[in-house]
């Protein structure tokens, strides 16, 4: 399979870059509006691996390059991003490629992360407004830490929530979440039962905020 | 400690008698706004406590009744009731009682349970603005299945979160929440943070439905 990891640079693209890099023999393009950068980090993450005994070859693209060549396209941007990257590389997807979509709207104030839900009903919905109407969408890793993500040496038991309304899609991506050690992939409905998942990463945020022995959490369904 | 269960004979209220009464020696009270159903449902209580060797005598009594007489007034009723039933009591408080919120708002439709935030800003919110202003409000026992918690058979390891503006309050209810075996309270900070708490339960119901070997979930932060 080979998976596109739009926002590959930042914090969340680094951590599933790693984990399938480290885990499985997925072929991963990081992307970037910035395809020097996006080269820059995929050798970072190259030379992270090999220093754990793997070798693999990660390559930089432009965001619309690394979408053109994938089978999964994984939106890891901001929210606020969100539109513009779709829009920027909407010429390259197709009904055989699977967007995902890990994105999380929050606003802060003196109390906490909080949840900031978009008008369209969550931020998976302002994606399904912006994607071509054929190439189908899934939800899947909001609320994962990225620092833990990233950090190889951590070991975790962690649930991710994957919901969509395509079955084959949500099947190729709850596989690819599957593959990633002590990551289990729950389904969780279609897109209307977004807004619950992503109000999820605020909560922990606030929890390891608040509790000084606990750091870059995610969450299990027990 | 005297424990008020108000709602005590519904589900939620069932499960936490059972385990206070089976893990800790505190008096709990059971409330009822139908005070024969109160004293039938603690009489049951106390069977089902007494098959498993604990000797506890459970009283029931008419919802004000019972939060007279209670250190600690737990808010054991559906979302809808909340207002109605803080209102039903408020001569029964003062600023030695401290009252906990364990309430959630929730909705259907066709794709699952929804989080139904109120505009008051959270279920919690609404019970503050209902309350004497000089009671101790605490959120708390949002995110636990009730059949899974009234099943004194049922192990588990799960979290629940505590919010309020209260400090001492809010350690009352951490220390009553951390003698039932397996739960662990969780610190999340103030009134403000109570909506992405509250929006967990839909999302609990919703993986539980769509995953056939999952029941009676509860979460954990890890």
């Amino acid at each position: 399979m080979r998976i596109a990891l739009l926002g590959g640079t930042g914090d969340i693209g680094q951590g599933l870059a790693l984990r399938w890099g480290f885990d499985t023999s997925h072929e991963i393009l990081i992307g970037s509006r910035d395809p020097e950068r996006a080269r820059t980090k995929a050798e970072e993450y190259e030379t992270e691996l090999d220093s754990r005994g793997i070798e693999t070859e990660m390559k930089g693209f432009e965001n619309a390059m690394a979408a053109d060549r994938a089978d999964v396209v994984v939106l890891a941007v901001p929210a606020y991003h969100l539109v513009d990257t779709i829009e920027a590389i909407d010429d390259r997807l197709d009904d055989e490629t699977t967007l995902v979509t890990p994105a999380v709207g929050m606003k802060r104030d003196e109390e906490g992360f909080h949840y900031n839900r978009p008008g369209a009903g969550s931020v998976a919905a302002l994606a399904a407004d912006a994607k071509p109407e054929d190439v189908p969408l899934v939800g899947a890793f909001h609320n994962l830490p990225a620092d833990g993500l990233a950090n190889l040496d951590r070991e975790f038991e962690w649930d991710t929530l994957v919901f969509g309304e395509d079955d084959d899609a949500k099947s190729i991506v709850t596989d690819l979440a599957d593959e990633i050690e002590g990551l289990r992939p729950l389904d969780v409905g279609g897109l209307a039962n977004a807004p619950e998942v992503e109000a999820v990463t605020p909560l922990l945020i606030n929890v390891a905020v608040e509790n000084d022995d606990l750091h870059d959490l995610g969450i299990r369904f027990e």
